[in-house]
């Protein structure tokens, strides 16, 4: 099979037709198709199209509200906090960052909560926002599939809870950090596992809480949380500003979306947005963060180094190469897709003509 | 020699006194002592009264403005930026906290940063502040010197840039986490050294990119961050959000407070404060927090794992030995102080009699 590409706008399509026949309103429908697309624009793959399938798999199980009432349900000047009423997550923190931004324009800073939301895709593709309006945007959520014992534990009780930052710059591609609080995704363990391969030491522990390098053994044992116990702190910190402070699930109450599908999620997330403005000139700070990219890229190498990447910038490569080439997609994925096509009674996906 | 032990109040005079001798203002000088006094209570012994020798060595260089006029250089509703004119740092974050808090009470969240400041002990002694106000703090600083290079580099250009939180509780201790980027701080480095012992991978690599194990090649190597790329990424937007966006240094531009005594150190840091009363009831929030913080102490535990520790909870069972039966201090450490006093002129820090 040759390679299957699309662009953003095939992709967006796709989705958007996709949603609207699940019964999500056009408009809504089209919003999510642009979030995906972009998700996959910037690389996330495994938070972008990969996750129709099993959106519509929740919306077709009834776990999902497709006519949600988004409203604020606590305000102050500089904090929001937005009851999802169980909508795509995509919906519920679009609309939280625009209250972020709008909000953080007057009183330089704002945080807006989520509750009663559901998986949004990639924590930096909400961070990211805030760039446009040359503001900082932080992002913090509960992951929405415990993984993680508290350190010395045997219940998984915490998820992977993952953190984005997004710095506005002059010239530079824009510092995104997006990471979850473990070691590694479960996603690269089945990588490694579909490859035949070990995995290293440091990304999980068995029960005994020696090394597990066997992935085909995952179930048996625990992601590591990065830094030992001072990940686990984070993950809690995280959700807690993002879960429980919300009146969000956190800890036991968090559902398992990959093996329940119609328990209603009540996901948390938060956006908090900086304006760089307030603290000074705008353009003299993204020059400053400019520099220090510089700085930083230009330092000396270790042995075997090509390169020293910021964080961000291969997803910013990435974004570019996609705008030109079209995002290529595995076989199996289109597969899936088409599937979902033939299913749902939509035209399929084609590929790029690109 | 037997064990020396000093009361808060003795440990907080003696400070006082010293500031006060080296020519910090009498209420100013008080405020040190409390808040230095106050990270050894808490179990924080790196960053208390340990430092008082190296604050005096840089007062009496000249490398701290004895007189500052720390004052809001930006403001809005819920951000402030305070200039802290080179002024100990207690001084500086103990007026952007109780700021931040009280613009918090009214925007729900306020975020203040701090330039021309200089190192103010623990990150969470600040974040705790909010506690006794019911409200959340979170606080990043840029450290005094550079130990770690950009991921895959030689050049040390960024500092183990520590991030604290605290979250009130009801009826548990409040979670309170307080952790450098690092996998390992340069003083577990340096005790093993003392202790003739191997360090364990993981803490440091070489400049080819090997683990180093030897503890008096320390120079030889860096500290390795959290998580790999992970840690250097939290450590630049830490960096990006207390030093640069303050107009504070940051990179290149961070004085190793170890070597150099005289130029002025341009510290930043940051203190968000949230009030999780403008989200929902106040005591609803605090006891979520019990029963998560109760949840997680309960889970089974691994095979030799005593008791599962929450974030915060060890520096309060310290905090609560220390109240009874004083803080124990290293008899090199009473030496160091007690020569400093008979430098200075004044009376000498005393056993407790406890």
């Amino acid at each position: 099979m040759s390679e299957f590409r699309v662009s953003f706008s095939q992709l967006q399509a796709f989705i958007g037709r996709a949603m609207t026949s699940l019964g999500i309103p056009e408009q809504d429908a089209n919003t999510i198709g642009t979030l995906m697309a972009e998700a996959d624009m910037q690389g996330s793959d495994g938070h972008g199209v990969i996750r129709l399938a099993p959106y519509a798999k929740r919306i077709l199980a009834g776990g999902l509200n497709l006519h949600p009432n988004i409203q604020v349900v606590q305000e102050r000047t500089a904090m929001a906090l937005i009851d999802g009423d169980n909508g795509m997550g995509h919906l519920v923190m679009k609309r939280a960052t625009e209250l972020a931004i709008q909000k953080a324009r007057t009183a330089g800073i704002a945080w807006v909560g989520s509750r009663l939301s559901n998986h949004a895709g990639p924590a930096s593709l909400y961070a990211r926002m805030a760039l446009q309006h040359d503001m900082i945007g932080l992002y913090f959520a509960v992951g929405n599939a415990n993984h993680l014992p508290p350190w010395g534990g045997l219940d998984m009780l915490l998820s992977t809870n993952p953190i984005a930052a997004a710095i506005p710059t002059l010239k530079e591609a824009p510092v995104v950090l997006d990471m979850a609080t473990t070691v590694a995704a479960y996603g690269k363990v089945k990588a490694k596992a579909q490859r035949g391969e070990m995995m290293p030491e440091g990304w999980m522990i068995d029960r005994q809480g020696q090394p597990l390098l066997d992935p085909t053994k995952s179930d048996e044992g625990f992601l590591l949380p990065i830094g030992g116990y001072k990940g686990y702190g984070l993950s809690l910190i995280v959700g807690i500003l993002a879960g429980t402070l919300n009146g969000a699930a956190m800890g036991s109450q968090v559902i398992d979306f990959n093996k329940d599908f119609t328990t209603t999620t009540n996901t948390g997330q938060a956006i908090a947005v900086i304006d760089p403005a307030a603290f000074g000139d705008i353009d003299e700070f993204k020059q400053n963060v400019d520099r220090l990219v510089q700085e930083l890229r230009g330092a000396n190498r270790m042995p075997g180094v090509d390169r020293i990447w910021l964080p961000g910038e291969q997803s910013h490569q990435k974004r570019l190469d996609h705008e030109k080439n079209g995002v290529m997609l595995a076989p199996s994925l289109v597969k899936q897709l088409n599937d979902l096509a033939t299913q749902l009674k939509i035209s399929p996906l084609t590929a790029n003509s690109l």
